[in-house]
């Protein structure tokens, strides 16, 4: 039997493996669990429908069927997806480590890309100029040392990080499936990704992703890549979620400093304060990497308590994980699934998508208010990531200048004087 | 014998102390050291003449006058500034502590201030708003928590700080005399931290600051506190030679983290890299002073090679620094006496002063460059095999320190930093 690493999958094989980690509560870990089990997916899904019946006291879980993979495999051909298994010369090596490995993954563009090591820069939606601008000097100066650059395509840090390492090498990991890449507004930027890097995603081509899939796709930015570095993170963002599984999978997690009166900066200075390593210029990644390389994973370094609310989700995924033979039939069946609640950042971030998003001309004062922060930045580094003419951002300064909220540096540089009370 | 541990002084005693201090090359520990080897300050005068003939192989050190300490007395009487020894109930407790203590030192304003715990808020001199601002909380925070806030009369941070506590219990350390406050625009300031703090000075009172006495005053800042948090300074301010301090006294050292792109967050992050604890809000420093109330001086933060070229400087302050009974006329003679460059912060505070004080010791710098290689050597071997004075190897080590060639391993252990190009 050689399915349960099964290297490239036969056609039928494939049917199988889909239809099985698409079933009902059948998350990573019972996958493996199952695999194991019943020596192949073939008949862990023949053995599937007792198994659940016993465990959960007569209700049945849906079970994918033939028609539903096929249908799957179709769609992915059509948008030029590829599937790969943990056994597939394919599948990332970085990711294939990780305790929830998917065991399955969909790739589209260049499924080598994926084979170097990863390096994950993650932060927030809203970042400041600031943390832009540095997000897209620490993605080049990694590539220069031919890393790839992991990121969640969102707005923000996950977007600068990827479109400075277009050409280099950039691995995007979508929430949702292949045909619903989120949020909208960066249907193009997939596409430049998918030419020449790569796009995954664990879940069905056609899923919408919600609130809780963030988290869990998290695991697969820090489990591609050998560090993660958060580069601007508001207390609950859900940036520090890719942080703590970084951490968890013994990989190295870096933050970004920031001044304590930029509310995007106390996720990341908690970070640090917790043990992260302070990142304030590529070096001190680099450096670190070469250390490590080939040495074994690092020790924890987050206390238990720490990132309260945003535990990791991955128990969650799986309504068998940790069964075994004996465990199995004792499991209680949850009598109902109550998803926890996804942090803050991913509601806001899927608020404004079910909401519809809003103008995609947001105010010039409101874009450049958000862009600036006690940090200062190049005015030309402002032009640049706010979208606007140089007019309209000069424009906006001076009406800043005017209400004595901007100090100036020199001609060429601004930063924000914050509203601060005792 | 009283005059070791003398309480108040009687006047006479205090002619003899104010004369044997204020002799040339008599630092804190030298004077330690003679009081305790011929049981008074006027046994030491009597005896120095003849001991720095034998030591300085005939050249003499010049004893301050009877005359010029009746003077000091009587000036500093005509600012209401009062000295305190080391036994003295008005001398500060915490200070009493560190290692290298001013046996003297003269005070201006409430001496019950420094009876109270110090917290020490230092930073760049120009600092940016937002630097400012945290300044400002963090000294009102730490005011309500019955903290007194030290600092260094300096404008930008520590002007802040200073300010911000008026009312509650503030603390200047002066790097010249009483007399010569510096920067003088803050004359006004100094008169009114005097009416409810307290002005601090080692110095003779009209003694001009030079660039090298601001590292030496640093110590005093860190040694009247229990924590020294750095909120803004570039990599090679002042202020970390404070955080240095405080860590060598086993005090607790803060830093406030700031965007990697603000060249005066350079320092602090530098600081939290090397192990300061990250302060993003005045609790970081209450929790940990709270934990740690009555504990134990905590260990060595810092890395062998942190804060390059900001070595302490206390050692240069002695010329018989670390002197015993055999060990003293076994020292070589200096031949000239070189100061140690001041770090970039200080010449630049006082470049008018420093100007034109270039180090005619070029052949002292060639000898320990030539004896300085990659593998660490103790520096009391370097001063034996050089033949050279400790004060001239100390020299020479902080010339290369601040050329960034110099690595330190520990307190008294140094290598040579290879590939150096300028």
């Amino acid at each position: 039997m050689t399915e349960a690493s099964p290297g490239r999958l036969s056609e039928e094989q494939l049917v199988d493996w889909l239809r099985l980690i698409r079933s009902e509560n059948v998350g990573p870990r019972t996958f493996r669990q199952l695999i194991n089990r019943f020596g192949g997916a073939g008949a862990a899904l023949d053995a599937l429908p007792s198994l659940a019946a016993r465990s959960l006291r007569g209700r049945t879980i849906r079970i994918a069927t033939r028609e539903e993979a096929l249908r799957e495999i179709e769609a992915a051909r059509a948008l030029g997806v590829r599937f790969a298994t943990t056994g597939d010369p394919d599948y990332p090596p970085l990711l294939r480590e990780i305790a929830d490995a998917p065991p399955l993954i969909a790739m589209r563009g260049v499924s080598w890309t994926a084979q170097r090591d990863g390096v994950a820069i993650v932060g927030s939606r809203n970042a400041s100029a600031a943390g832009l601008a540095f997000a897209e000097r620490l993605a080049r100066s990694l590539a220069l040392e031919n890393y790839v650059i992991v990121s969640g395509l969102a707005r923000g840090i996950d977007a600068v990080a990827h479109r400075a390492t277009l050409e280099t090498g950039t691995i995007a990991v979508l929430a949702g499936g292949h045909a619903r890449p989120y949020p909208a507004e960066h249907a193009r930027l997939v596409e430049e990704i998918a030419e020449r890097g790569l796009i995954v995603s664990e879940m069905p081509i056609e899923w919408e992703p919600r609130g809780r899939d963030f988290p869990r796709r998290n695991r697969i930015i820090s489990g591609l890549s050998r560090a993660t570095i958060v580069v601007e993170a508001a207390r609950r963002s859900g940036s520090l979620i890719t942080a703590r599984f970084a951490n968890e999978q013994g990989r190295e997690v870096f933050a970004v400093p920031g001044s304590p009166l930029d509310p995007r900066a106390e996720g990341v200075n908690d970070l640090i304060r917790q043990g992260a390593t302070l990142c304030a210029r590529p070096e001190d990644v680099i450096s670190v990497l070469a250390e490590n390389a080939g040495s074994p994973p690092r020790k924890n370094l987050f206390d238990d308590d720490s990132l309260e609310g945003q535990d990791t989700l991955i128990d969650e995924l799986d309504l068998f994980a940790g069964l075994d033979g004996s465990a199995f039939e004792e499991r209680a069946a949850p009598k109902q699934f109550s998803p926890p609640s996804p942090p803050a950042d991913c509601v806001a971030d899927l608020d404004a998508h079910t909401r519809g998003e809003e103008s995609p001309q947001r105010d010039a004062h409101e874009v450049i208010l958000s862009l600036l922060g006690p940090a200062p930045i190049a005015i030309d580094d402002l032009i640049r990531v706010a979208g606007l003419t140089a007019r309209e951002v000069q424009g906006v300064l001076v009406e800043l200048d005017i209400e004595g909220r901007l100090q100036r540096h020199g001609a060429n540089s601004v930063s924000l004087i914050l509203n601060y009370k005792l």
